[in-house]
């Protein structure tokens, strides 16, 4: 049996080179933001995580195993967010902010589907110690710059605060078990109005409360505009969540950014504001995701620490780039030049200008199969090298080298071909 | 508890943007030889592995565990060798030479000790399809240009063939049994010549016996110089190893690379020359190696494809690399500027400061706690900032930008700060 495991990929090099050029642009805005690399093991003790990430992860997704050799037991990285927690836990004297970001698998026993596998790449920024809207408003903002940097047009940050849900619906409307409410509202954008309504409805809502629900959560837009809705609830939770959000629309200050009172988003876990990025086109669900965590860290280590922090999901990301004809799966090969040895007899000097080329800093290969010329050809074709440099005996003789590149071609001498090709790469 | 797996590692900003710079270095090498990037999962399913790695990576090294909802068994990444060949089994129509790079985590059940973990990386490069001396000689040259890239000066590549091992020993010398003596003579590094002539006597080999393998075994050095000793020979494995390895001395021509018989190194995997580099300080152990693997892709496709390689051990070279004073921990943090508000009022013009310094490219910083003038000053010392900008009053008014680094203190408009700060950070 020859196979991959389900759920799993390989990635050949057009598509590493893809997956390279994105994840890349993404780093480049998180070190603009000032935020520094960060890592951790693939594996954490199962004793560490448990217990603290809801039932639907410990109980069904997480790859839970045993150690052979002792009694601990071991997961795969579930997410990238609590290993932070646990190295801020066991490194108390980090200088805060800490502001990191985090490119690394993580691994889910989903069940999988198209833009949906067992390993996936995240792409985290987060910022541990301060509890202030500017941290917020920053991550955020690196958001909309990722979203910039890939020039998707149509997106929309939506933004919501968890003191203002429960503030509204359990103190406000008096609503006691509200996670399935939560829920229900929470698939406004999958199953429409009426969707939610009916389901209000099913889970015993009276009628005029479901209608304050949909009033309250059918309005997205500005700030400035929607908070008068709230402004007849004199409740803490509502105020702290409105001082906090009008901070960070005053930041912004970018009509990507709305208020949305249906978005939820991992409940278990979040104590302020939330917020949650999608295109229109295509319908693909969210390309990244945060908020504001301020327990997480002390379930560790005891000592309050707020944080906040943005996820990118890079593979649906990739996913919705591809299908807009943002990115493409052009580029097969970092190959520059590919050195045609003419004859047998050639290989040596080949060799030669190869490592002059390689010396210059320019990607280039040569015959390793001792093939024909035409065979050499086809070969750098099929990987698509963008200059082809023959040398034969006459080459050899004058030590000058022959390059083509589409309908250019010149010969030119050996010290001089790491400029020449330069220039043709310049033009292709 | 809150604990990290024994024998893994967190990555904090200094290490990771150390360990960046290192990998990103032996990436560019990789690239210049023309090889593409290449990624496969971190989980193989245990069968497509089992029986091809050897008793003592599967029977003790290897994290192998089932599936949670399947009959399923998993196995962690040991090396990046076999999901290689396992790919090339699943895509019989990749073009060939394949020449692929693969920088990634492997997991290995080691007891931990001083720079050896349980979760390290390896850096691969490696070439299917081509069975000729040319292949290997360019994958030994990676492996030199390596060492340069990061200045190592007492390098060496030692090389031998399995085949000469094979022919002297096994056919000339007649040894039956000779997986023991081959262990012995691999430890010459470490016990020295009396302790392999101890060790060959102990395995029964008689008197003029371990005079004539010590004497085959204890000259190193250029290949054209040693070959006479096994000019005696007659034998087609020896032959066919020494008309290898001069091919591959004639092309590389760098007295780096010397021959020697003692080098044995992964005996069920290699089929041809195989190769180590070591430093002579600090004496670590090797530092890359690799070889030729003809029959490996084969035990998946059923088809002969030859393939050589290089793997680069990363976790030694740097151990190495630090303790010679190649590398430092001097950079803590990516962040080039801090953009200090002198009062809280100052905060939204140094987010427009820090917005125009983030625009222009630069790794920009500002206050996120609502800290004191003095207390943002000290935070950016602390994580290693070079240029710290001041705004005020005075700065918000005029439009302009304080900044300091080292001795120098100018005021510069805001239109001009990007190129400002990155005249002060060329002079630092």
């Amino acid at each position: 049996m020859v196979s991959i495991p389900r759920g799993f990929r390989d990635f050949p090099p057009p598509i590493m080179i893809l997956r390279k050029k994105i994840l890349g642009k993404i780093e480049d805005v998180f070190k603009r933001y000032g935020f520094d690399p960060f890592e951790t093991p693939a594996l954490e003790y199962w004793e560490t995580v448990k217990g603290k990430l809801g039932e639907e992860a410990e109980g069904r997704l997480m790859f839970i195993f045993p150690d052979f050799f002792s009694k601990e037991w071991y997961t795969l990285r579930y997410e990238l967010t609590f290993p932070l927690a646990r190295y801020i836990a066991m490194h108390p004297d980090t200088p805060l902010p800490f502001k990191r970001y985090h490119i690394g698998r993580v691994w889910r026993h989903e069940e999988p589907q198209r833009g949906r596998y067992r390993e996936f790449w995240q792409c985290d920024a987060d910022i541990v110690g301060s509890p202030y809207p500017e941290a917020d408003a920053e991550v955020i903002s690196v958001n909309i710059d990722v979203m910039r940097a890939f020039d998707f047009e149509n997106f929309t940050v939506r933004i919501n605060d968890r003191r203002l849900l429960t503030g509204i619906f359990e103190e406000e409307l008096g609503i006691s078990n509200p996670l399935p409410i939560y829920r229900a509202i929470d698939k406004l954008d999958k199953v429409g109005e009426e969707g939610v309504r009916a389901e209000l409805s099913r889970l015993g809502l009276h009628g005029p409360l479901v209608g304050r629900v949909m009033e309250l959560i059918s309005t997205r837009g500005d700030f400035s505009e929607l908070r008068h809705s709230y402004e007849g609830f004199e409740n803490e939770r509502i105020k702290a969540a409105l001082g906090h959000l009008e901070e960070i629309f005053s930041i912004i200050s970018d009509d990507r950014l709305v208020l949305d009172l249906s978005l939820v988003r991992g409940l278990e876990y979040y104590t302020g504001p939330v917020f949650e990025t999608s295109v229109s086109e295509p319908r693909i669900g969210s390309l990244a995701g945060g908020g504001r965590y301020d327990k997480l860290i002390a379930l560790y280590s005891g000592r309050d620490t707020p944080a906040t922090g943005i996820s990118i999901g890079v593979e649906r990301l990739i996913d919705a780039g591809l299908e807009l004809g943002l990115f493409d799966l052009i580029e097969r090969s970092y190959n520059e030049v590919f050195v045609v040895s003419v004859r047998r007899e050639s290989w040596r000097y080949a060799w030669r200008v190869a490592s002059a080329l390689r010396k210059g800093g320019v990607n280039a290969s040569l015959d390793l199969m001792r093939r024909s010329q035409s065979s050499q050809r086809e070969y750098a074709n099929k990987i698509g090298v963008k200059v082809i440099a023959f040398v034969g005996p006459s080459e050899e003789e004058t030590e000058t080298v022959t390059l083509y590149s589409k309908d250019i071609r010149k010969t030119v001498r050996i010290s001089e071909v790491v400029s020449s090709v330069r220039e043709l790469l310049s033009l292709s």
